[in-house]
């Protein structure tokens, strides 16, 4: 994978303890070193001379989390805050940037600039406000000199379907993939003038003005678009058991799509929107509403069956003062362990692959991230499989939650340890995204499309 | 049911044929008379003095067809041309008129002129613009004083998801359904754009710019949207796979929804669309394309299981000179007969329900029209079940149809017959579509949707 | 209709009150009379002389209910508890015999025997031991001679698919059609086994034996094995969403299947069935167990998209010293009345249709039964549709009904009123269920198969 | 990994080429040796002393294939054809030995002999043929004593769903999963004797008497059976539409299930199966019958969306003398390379996955097989992804096939060059597969079991 951050590191050798990847279960050691990258995994490694050794006995070796989807921006504040990342196992967040305009370059470069203060290794997805040239012509330079693979369209900020039409196959184009956030916003809309009119508002006014249907429509609807244009596409968050299904469906006929749900929503009930509740501090400002346990059983299922491949934590710095973004960053691994794992639905392989590998295969950073193998970045969590305990506080108050991140290396140096954040640990890096292979030609795809049989809905 | 056109016509008994309804097939004579409607029905009734006796040996005596959506508009020489209708065995047309602007008075006014030249009788649908404040007013009128109860919304005329949700939620406040014809207007157009692009026009453009996957998509979003409006909805053409199991999947959440589809769309395969025909004369410009034989086994299991409840002729005179509609009220009876119940997908019963008594219900013009039974418009249609025939030109060209309306009953009177219209038929009647009752008031709608379990997607 | 029992009638006019149909609701009188048939329907009819003139004012007037499906067999004391039936409006119900041995024919004289003490009309299912020969031979007799156009097949008595695959032929060549009462009795006897094992016992076990997937996958093998052999079908009692959803894709794809709910079904929990309850009183011995709202919404969902067809009382004597039979007779309707109707899930009309039209209808003994037209028997029910009542015992206890039969009338004969039976009201007549018209020939059949499309799955 | 052979192997380094895993694709290196494992892999590696350099260049690196069911069983001259395995790019078979008697112990040493003449190493799934105490007394000690962690359960043979839920039961109890062969063999019976009786045989036979409904009712049922006894299952193989949604849906609701598809069924079309022709010879003995299109693109949809895992060869020697498993095991992999991956369906990575990865993890061998990692075993194909051939005889007459097997590496030894075994290759090992942590106990099961709310269908 080559040089990294261009200064050497110190050996690091992990021993003892169960590496866990995507894809298997191994009592083997691993070394770390070089600049920052793992230089061997193997059983009984020797030790090198000058070498730290650290004791994983009874502790899963796992890849740091990679939460694929975070909605910081160019906010200084808002990186100090990603130290909880560390906490909970995630060493890489994708982050979402959305420009104020047209003007990507200059949203860019604001992001970058706030973005050095992240102790995490950030990665970026660019939102796009419309589907302009300039839109178009920046997402190229983007993708070719910034490292960016992945576009951000929000559905309920106002794209139309013209709009995704346009930018996925453009994305496509250019070696990109949208990520699409589908809402049908005139839906919502309706709902909440509709709700205000009968005097409902607060918190509950967030669960009814967002029923589940609107959600599967429009995930629908984004899936049919990106499939026509011939882009990849990802869409997320998903919430509900018929946007999981849709998704299902989709992939079923094999189209390329996928998706994510938010770690809250896994475990969250609706019964969350108070009636008496007051919507200026609630949870779901930026957020689909928490569902009934029909739609969580299916996200479940969805994650269990690969069809939703990934979970992010899904917070904004604006939910209730930072805190939001505190809990969600810190407790996603933990959310998954618990209920995913120890409940029997997915296995620990599953769980990586859903908070790492997944994430870090979708947005082409594999194996760099995501991967416990020699070559990869040296982004280590020490797990504690064992560990429990009840949130007494925010959005998880009064849920248990499981694992706990004993010591967490980033880059080959230890960043989280004993609870708290190692000295001197300093900020993470940016990570390049880089370009997927740009898809066949506009000919060769309309005589895809041409003999597509139109039985395949 | 009342005075019908004021004018007491002579009697008439139809003998020895076996009368088929919606429910039954049984051996009885019906008496017609009055002002047109019918006077008795039952077994070897006794012949009145000075009364006609027609002698249905060997035939059916069925109700006379209700095509629930033709599209002439304010056009004489269209309705001039629904002599055709009367030769299949149709003795209702339900018309949709299209205001070249928000003026729906005026558009009422010219329709209404237009159909005096009707050889059927017509209830009509009218066609909404846009969500207006002015046309929201109108719709009201038109509902209280004009006998209309169904507006047709046009999502390929740019009607949006807004204007979709105050519009069914407006006709449902006053007594009246919305039928809309679902698609994706923009997906139709960005396509349509990359096929000129590739060079690729004509007919074949019409068919490949309207894959499946886009109807079924715009059908289900519109089910979804007026599911939020709480208002009832028709929904159609419906021509392929997926939108039928859309349609199929809201009814069987309980949801109040019903369909159509065209009749060509039953038979007619997609091969019609000629990669070397020429667009201008193509069939396909006011429909939807033809599809393949997947997507026609799944119509006409809709229409077996009652998914789909009826069958319209489904043309425009704008279609290839007025051929187009000759043909398409011709024949539409006949395309359900030797391809629906001679093929043995339906009993005799459900072909009178899927070409009369449903599209009657619908409209709520029941028992008056889609029925024999007394009190009931003396509109019948007697039908020779063996004959069949092998068309020799246009869109039907070399597919074989079944059936014949050996004679036909248009309020009592005989109009058609040996192949001709028959002297001194006159025209047909208006016929005004009551109001439904209107829905539950906004209050109780909402208090309905809270306790709605978001399960029910 | 002709004679039907051989003796006049008084002369008997219900004025003043709404008829409806499984078609449409008209204010309209009706004169019952002759050999207990109705004699004419019509506004305003005048009252002829030495006429019984019943005011039906603001009441609703109905067929009498056809209940698909009770297992008295032969036992003259269950026959004597269906008074019951008539006190819920059920005029006629379609009972099953299930033979000792294969000795259909004495089965068939005990149940005859039996069913004269019955105080409402009654047709026979008769049920199936095995496919042997004697037993397709006697199928053949009683189909011909006796009225008995269904036979019952019980999975959970053991017949394999092997004899449904007979059966359900052999029945379709005799114009007969099968109702299977679909179990996967292996399934149900493991799991009864391992709770056995695990100490659970009681109530609780009937719920956990017979799980929802259980059902699902019985009635689809079900369905699809009658589709193989080419014979209509009629499962139930169908109690889960699973089955709804296996039901409306077969009739989707065009098979002829209906099915039929019992009414307890539509508004009992399963929280009904006690952890700490004694199996040997309990309601579900005979029966499907209890559902939670899941399923009962999809039940209800299943009636008005017309996928499950009718509803059952679906008691047998046996349950609970033969309250079970009277409170199943006596409340179906009233189930369907508040939570159907009421509830704005069903239409007045779709109540006709279902607790008794449709029946009439799938037996073939209609319009003489569910009907309300001239010719058809005088079976009605003057229906208050405004009663409601909560039950305090019995398995509804603590649950409201609706609606109440005011007056009945069998036959042409009032036999229910004032909250009791009509003193010299006699007995109900059995009813003979004419054959279907038999298929296709095995020789067409199979060149049906040969041609069917395997994507139809 | 630990000792392999117990024979130390020369050094071989794969030089130049692209390592392709079912994760990720990179240019890398790969040094084999020890006792015939993978010992580095990485960038540019240094050339050992006394090693053997291949030359990669322009070619893809991937772990060996990996045959998740044959069906040769104790026959020798069945092994000896495993050298078309080599051809073909695989490395590794499952083999199922069918026993003649409920004596698995002598099958298996009976196998154990046979299996001495594979040219690729091989595990075993042994097939059960009742569900006796003796076969459950059996299955405990293969799998603790002979490295056999599945058993094959073959419904066409007979047996009941209440063997197959003793059976999974106790396979998860010993820590095995069952592979069932799902098929309504009295449904298959029924309509086999039905065409002899209207004089169809041959060919056509095999494809009408196994219509796709069948297929799927009965993978529906053995998933939903193996759902109810809580054990992990395999289903396969799977040929239709049908059977790939129920397999999808039983994923999505979280239960445990995979499945395996035939090559031959990806490309074959049903038009093979030839009125005229014979069925002594015909193809379709031991498989499924081949479908139509609609049925081969929802089985790639199903490899595109991992719903089906894998892909089998499912050729037995008894299949026209032989030739069935030559070409069955050659081209298995070319038919995945040319129609799912150059058609743009797969991605290579994905081929890996279903060609190797998925079933050395489905049977606990992953990652000795279907991995490139240090520690693995050395099974290594080097393929030109380029090549394309068009069969000229067989049942890939006709087809293009891709992809071809430049050089394969059994254990650290080049086994297949230049379109040739190589001298000495020697045999392959036996693989025995590893228990699977056994499940939750009875008590603990029947918990979950209860808990499980009954809308989990």
């Amino acid at each position: 994978m080559g040089m990294r951050h261009g200064q050497t590191r110190d050996l690091l050798l992990i021993r003892g303890g169960t590496v866990v990847t995507g894809q298997a279960s191994l009592r083997v050691d691993v070394l770390c070193g070089g600049v920052g990258e793992i230089l061997a995994v193997g059983p009984d490694l020797d030790i090198p001379p000058s070498c730290t050794v650290v004791d994983a006995g009874g502790l899963l070796v796992m890849p740091g989390g990679v939460d694929p989807q975070t909605g910081i921006g160019a906010d200084e504040a808002g990186f100090a805050l990603t130290a909880a990342a560390l906490s909970g196992g995630t060493t890489t967040i994708l982050d979402t940037m959305h420009p104020d305009s047209g003007r990507l370059d200059g949203a860019w470069r604001d992001w970058q600039h706030a973005a050095r203060h992240a102790h995490v290794d950030v990665g970026l997805h660019m939102a796009l406000p419309d589907s302009s040239t300039a839109v178009l012509r920046q997402m190229d330079s983007l993708v070719t000199d910034q490292g960016i693979n992945a576009f951000h369209l929000s559905m309920p900020e106002g794209l139309s379907d013209r709009d995704i039409l346009k930018l996925t196959s453009h994305a496509a184009n250019c070696g990109a993939l949208c990520m699409i956030e589908a809402q049908n916003a005139q839906a919502v809309a309706y709902l909440r003038a509709e709700l205000d009119h009968a005097g409902i508002t607060g918190s509950e006014a967030c669960l009814l003005s967002a029923p589940p249907q609107v959600e599967a429509e429009a995930v629908g609807r984004a899936i049919m678009l990106a499939g026509l244009s011939g882009g990849p596409v990802h869409v997320g968050p998903v919430s509900t058991i018929g946007a999981t299904e849709v998704l299902a469906q989709a992939r079923l006929r094999g189209q390329r799509v996928e998706g994510h749900v938010l770690a809250p929503h896994l475990v969250v009930d609706e019964a969350v929107h108070d009636p008496e509740g007051d919507a200026a501090t609630d949870f779901c400002i930026t957020l689909p509403p928490f569902r009934d346990g029909t739609h969580r059983r299916a996200l479940w299922g969805g994650l269990a069956s690969g069809t939703i491949g990934m979970v992010a934590s899904g917070f904004r710095p604006a939910g209730a003062g930072g805190n939001g973004v505190v809990d969600g960053l810190a407790q996603r691994m933990r959310v998954v362990w618990l209920h995913g794992v120890r409940a029997g639905i997915l296995t620990a392989e599953e769980f990586v692959a859903v908070t790492s590998q997944a994430a870090a295969r979708a947005f082409n950073i594999y194996p760099r991230k995501g991967a416990i193998m020699p070559g990869a970045d040296a982004d280590i969590v020490l797990w504690d499989p064992d560990a429990q305990e009840t949130c007494t506080s925010g959005l998880y108050a009064g849920i248990t939650l499981g694992g706990r991140a004993v010591q967490v290396i980033r880059g080959g140096v230890t960043v989280w340890k004993d609870d708290m954040p190692c000295e001197g640990a300093g900020y993470g890096a940016y990570v390049p995204c880089p370009a997927f292979r740009p898809r066949l030609s506009e000919r060769m795809r309309m005589a895809a499309h041409l003999s597509m049989r139109d039985d395949e809905i």
